[in-house]
């Protein structure tokens, strides 16, 4: 044990980024919006563009809380990074020579 | 500009290893069988077992290659990794006082 590779590494960051947000306030395992909107400001803040109240972030916000009750669960969290990384290496393949 | 998130490096982690391993023969951008269970043995050894020919990682190849078209694109990839990282979360999440 102790090598960690960039996979593995990858699903702790995931995990430990999730749960850096979700534990500030309320339920301590889902996101509320106002964790929701920390986390993808400050950690996302190259992919969504810097400015502190955007479109994106509000467009995300929305689409994961179709259900109204304001709180998104990691399920829901991993759902949206997958689709985000699908997204960005759809773009970087753009750039590639064919 | 320059500083990289903890999650915008897993989502670069999780690309640069699909590509590492679907580039290395046939389509350049999907995983055959043989580069599949190469990425899963030598990637997420910690995760399945170390085993050279374990059921975890057979099972795993045929599951995804539902279709019998031999290959495992990106989003398919993603969608693996996702729910090894939601399994992951219950895991620690059940270590978690209550």
């Amino acid at each position: 044990m102790g090598w960690t590779s960039d996979l593995e590494s990858a699903m702790q960051m995931l995990i430990k980024t999730f749960h850096k947000y979700s534990g500030k306030e309320g339920d301590k395992y889902t996101l509320n919006r106002g964790e929701l909107k920390e986390l993808l400001l400050e950690e996302l803040g190259t992919y969504l563009g810097n400015s502190k109240d955007n479109e994106a972030v509000e467009k995300v916000m929305n689409d994961l809380d179709a259900n109204n009750d304001g709180e998104v669960d990691f399920t829901e969290f991993i759902i949206l990074m997958g689709a985000l990384t699908v997204a960005c290496n759809d773009f970087f393949l753009d750039f590639q020579p064919k």
